[in-house]
């Protein structure tokens, strides 16, 4: 494993909205950047300040020291990794490859015994903080595989992140996600029940609101997305989809631990219930919806 | 009505572990009070310290000026306002009784309107902040009925708290009493079944809650109860029993204003569940248990 500096070239794969900001990081940072997107268009500015196009995840792979991936769903993770023409075919013995999705804990493990076969070193690095996380450069990073291999990272994740953590063996970075996710899940149930029960009621929920959100009920959740559901703001800060998409993994792992997480379960299900009425690009807070 | 001073005769019924607090600032502030528990054992202090014992609710509600009652169950609240013995047999004209008890909102509308028949004024003022709050004078007061007799009442109000809001007519201080327990019941359930989760995943619990509990995941019973369940100590800062009768009152006035709370009917019946099973003396973080 070469240590890496700045003569390390990274690939980036994945230039969404999390992606663009992070691999902005990594050229500030002074690293040598490869990237691929499928839609080449979201890339264009940072090739513009000097990132090098490849036409495939493949030719990222082949060409870069430090492969980091982060995309939509596990199945793209597993197709960009394992598939016909993915990345573990083409990345060296020596080479890391960091998967920042939010993805399968199971996949992740799968990945990194396929790649350790060929002598590759991967970590799951799933990331919470949100876009505007991204764009300052604050993300929480939840890392899971090889601590050395953690360490020797470390100076890429931190171009992107503050809160960097190692959670343990391949896939806890991911299973860290989950708790994560898990706790958010239930007490957005609370907080619109809450803002929900304090409306019927007749109360004022700005007054409910200013008088619990500092005790006992305190959370993220009802001091930032409080106000928006009482101010009618359904805007994403994250989307329903995406949020539906990590409650899906998390109750598949929850399972496949032996866990029966019923608000976990619940949550899903009134989520999902919120998408099938159209409501899957609102932001998480639109779950007030569903309270009628 | 008459305004309050340090003329003022205060009555106070139910000296329990809070009711004992929240008196004791009374004397210290300077009011004289008449007192009633169902153990005079538990008085015992405060009529040392100067508080006057009364046999009976109706004693307290002849001899005083404004009456504060804290107790049990709405069914107490019930007996001690509506009973055949109750204090609005014994209240006069002007006077002022203040249930401070977590009760139905719809039983403090009721027992506001008969007392308003006999020219007695009522507020709801149930409270937050526990038994430290309680000690501390730090509670909030959260309060219902007509604002003239909240304004008159705050030189009492503000000897036992810091928190002290005026929510609206008579039941809005229980309504919002159950906004705050309805926020809390299903964020307990993402915290309970976050730690399970990361524990059944292999991780380190203490090392997520560390991860996750600054970010979009943080709540006070994460960061409050979290580190207690890793530790295993389920010794109540607030008892399941009690947060059970609230989560009824709760439910129960949901359906009455037309409100489906799913996570909050889920976490009532864990919680009953818990109990069943003899966890009714835990701490609310005992939830945990039932995540096996």
């Amino acid at each position: 494993m070469k240590p890496v500096g700045t003569d390390t070239t990274v690939g980036f794969i994945g230039i969404g909205v999390m992606g663009k900001s992070m691999a902005s990081h990594l050229l500030e940072g002074g690293f040598s950047l490869n990237v691929y997107n499928r839609t080449k268009d979201k890339a264009k500015e940072l090739i513009k300040r000097g990132a090098h196009w490849c036409d495939n995840p493949g030719k990222v792979a082949s060409d870069s020291d430090v492969v980091i991936t982060i995309v939509g769903y596990p199945s793209d993770v597993e197709q960009i990794y394992l598939g016909d023409d993915g990345i573990l075919h083409h990345l060296s013995p020596g080479n890391i490859a960091v998967d920042m999705t939010t993805s399968s804990p199971q996949l992740a493990a799968r990945i990194y015994h396929k790649a350790r076969e060929k002598g590759v070193a991967v970590l799951d690095a799933p990331v919470s903080g949100g876009d505007i996380g991204a764009k300052e450069g604050k993300l929480s990073i939840m890392v899971g595989g090889d601590e050395d291999v953690f360490n020797a990272v470390m100076p890429i994740f931190s171009l992107m992140g503050k809160n960097i953590v190692y959670q343990g063996s391949a896939g806890s970075g991911q299973h860290c996600k989950m708790a994560n996710q898990i706790a958010i899940a239930s007490t957005m149930l609370g907080v619109c029940e809450s803002i929900r029960y304090a409306e019927k009621a007749g109360l004022d929920p700005g007054t409910v609101l200013e008088t619990i959100a500092s005790g006992a009920a305190a959370s993220w959740s009802l001091s930032n997305l409080g106000p928006r559901i009482i101010n009618g703001n359904f805007e994403p800060g994250f989307y329903v989809k995406h949020f539906i998409k990590d409650m899906r993994i998390a109750l598949e792992s929850s399972e496949e631990i032996g866990l029966s997480a019923k608000g976990l379960a619940l949550a899903k299900s009134m989520y999902e219930e919120l998408a099938e009425q159209g409501g899957e690009n609102f932001g998480t807070q639109a779950l007030y919806k569903n309270y009628l």
